[in-house]
């Protein structure tokens, strides 16, 4: 392809991403805060670690130094306006669980809730921080999964066309996945060499 | 949803990914391996930084300690089968770009090349890495981006429907983006709270 070059910042290269919802306690308020974020990624398989990135400024930074857990909660296409709202409103003057009147699961391993309207959620114990530029990625033992009947097949691979994943785009937009290739021969990309 | 309970590492939650192949020169052979990986995420906007994991045993990771750059680049779904080649060959027995007959580009900001066939590529200068878990976290920033004439539109957006960028599911799975969801109003997901 012929290519033109471009400054830093002026595209969202690193589109399309899984939306994740983080979920942290505010221990003072008795509530539990949900907010959008894009920046994530598995870290280590053994033990199982999971990376957040979320600005120091942030309100649930701020919790999650507090409480050193939370929840990351995955969301359907069906659930993109949902996900935009949890994305707009500030939880520092909003209790979005009742603005919204999200219904919550306990914890099995952690205080910290998840999501019900999620297909998958994961509870994370936070083991690690690293301050990498103008965020900090929090770094999350995962320690136990939930996730909806039959989300997974039996490879592990997720049901795509049955859950449609949330994914977005940058700015305002967001899309979901469709189906692709499958190939005969072994060759996960994570063990690329 | 109903939820069932499941143990860490028994299914691919955090997928689908997008498919990020690392590009490192190596010096002593005069050449640039390519390898594909799906655990990478933005980490900062200002300065604009990259992060990709990659296990400290692999070539690209011992490449990547003498040269101090990479480049990343992102491939479209018909390239598909191409990223599972580059998944499953070994760079430290075979020259991936001799053997799969790779075009190359020159990078302008560092001496390691990007992949022609990528719709965008960026030059990233490796300033930290952090060791966490099993994998280390590569940290580079970003200092130049390639990309294909009109990738994105005027908010930074990636034209998917255009593109087709390559998504990663686990096991050989891939899969691409159908169109999904604009909000009128704002309320980008990375500026949650």
């Amino acid at each position: 392809m012929v290519h033109v070059s471009s400054v830093p910042g002026s595209c969202y290269f690193y589109y399309p991403r899984l939306v994740c919802v983080i979920g942290v306690r505010d221990e003072s308020k008795g509530t539990t805060n949900f907010a959008p974020v894009a920046w994530t990624t598995p870290l280590s398989s053994d033990p199982p670690l999971f990376g957040a990135c979320l600005s120091p400024k942030t309100y649930s930074h701020q919790l999650v130094l507090k409480t050193g857990e939370f929840t990351v909660n995955f969301l359907t296409e069906a659930h993109a306006a949902l996900a935009d709202e949890l994305g707009r409103l500030s939880g520092r003057e909003t209790d979005k669980v009742k603005a919204l009147s999200l219904d919550l699961e306990p914890g099995e391993t952690l205080a910290t809730p998840i999501l019900a309207v999620a297909y998958v959620s994961a509870e994370c114990a936070l083991v690690e921080r690293h301050h990498v530029g103008d965020q900090t990625l929090l770094v999350g033992e995962v320690h136990q999964i939930h996730t909806t009947p039959d989300a997974f097949d039996a490879d592990g691979v997720l049901r795509i066309e049955r859950l449609n994943p949330l994914l977005y785009l940058g700015s305002n937009r967001y899309a979901t996945t469709r189906s692709g290739r499958v190939f005969p021969v072994g060759g996960a990309t994570g063990a690329a060499d």
